[in-house]
């Protein structure tokens, strides 16, 4: 059994969206961000960064959702939904994945949240650096997949699929939103038609880019 | 055989270091960031980011550098530098892994190529954010190491802790280096101690923070 915390639409959706792919029974824990509910002292103690999500596993908390990403994938490698070690893909796998987290998911961070990169005086300048690196790795994951894809590990799905479609969810109030990009909605077109799109959208109460 | 595309000091170093410690075979290759070698389009074919490093595996390109450290520690699991899917402290080391991979090591990014997130005229500025995001990941990972190490997973080495000390290297001139951090300094002390760390200066021709 895991336990996740988590808040609609953040980082957590995709730790969600696994448990409902990987087809494993779970409980949710709602962490209210606009109460910072996640600076709370009981929840620090889970998880010190005071982020979602953190996930219960054998009664121990764990963060960090692409290491969840990965975890996940490795304990219910039964449902091949990720190489596993010593597998074809197992390197781009973990490459694609490493490079959402730490390029494309820090660039959302100051995205979203410009006082934390710098002046608060300069959030617009700030989101405009952001968008500049958001958009570079688009060019790039864009072109990879256009040549090697469809899916971020060619012909077959991965939970590698699931963590680009989730940052491409987060762009859609850009200027320039992912699904500009031919081959990054195709893929976007490919991840919403799974049932576990349209589950996840109901019990996280979602409604934007469905 | 692996060919690792390298920089003395850069990102590649807990790369090289993880090939060491491993004691598999592996040529180097030179790329001259100061000559912007990274960006020669023939090094941009091995690696579209424009970075080091890269690490040739079987005759195809791999990037991330975190990525690169899961992978040679899965692919070398008879060494025992990482725990291995399925064993205990999994979790915990891809919990870390990535935690220093989008966090700490992002920060970094800021820290030393602050025209990348902001005016330039504002770099001094970004900087200092860059800074308190950093330290803010040293105040954790030695409130971590004291309670729970002295390495990252506990009583065993890994390659995790391979990739804290460079990480702890790059704030070497920082106003206030990480080795300030008691256990921070302690996990350094541990880990220049090992014959890996010698031969990597000795190879890569690196003095400081010996």
């Amino acid at each position: 059994m895991y336990t996740l915390y988590y808040s609609p639409g953040a980082a957590s959706m995709v730790v969600h969206l696994a448990l409902l792919e990987l087809g494993v029974a779970h409980e949710l824990r709602l962490i209210d961000l606009e109460a910072r509910a996640q600076k709370d002292p009981e929840y620090l103690r889970l998880n010190p960064n005071g982020v979602v999500p953190t996930l219960i596993i054998d009664g121990a908390p764990y963060y960090e959702c692409a290491a969840l990403l990965l975890l996940l994938g490795e304990r219910h490698a039964e449902a091949g939904l990720a190489p596993m070690p010593g597998q074809p893909g197992r390197g781009r796998y973990l490459q694609w994945v490493l490079h959402l987290a730490n390029t494309l998911q820090p660039a959302f961070r100051q995205w979203f949240y410009p006082a934390d990169f710098g002046p608060p005086e300069q959030s617009d300048a700030l989101r405009d650096f952001a968008r500049q690196r958001i958009e570079a790795a688009w060019d790039r994951l864009d072109a990879h997949l256009a040549g090697q894809g469809p899916y971020v590990l060619g012909t077959a799905f991965s939970l590698a699929d699931l963590y680009a479609t989730m940052l491409m969810r987060w762009s859609r109030n850009m200027p320039k939103p992912a699904d500009r990009w031919p081959a990054l909605a195709a893929l976007a077109q490919r991840i919403k038609a799974r049932p576990s799109w349209r589950r996840l959208y109901a019990i996280e109460g979602l409604t934007e880019w469905a």
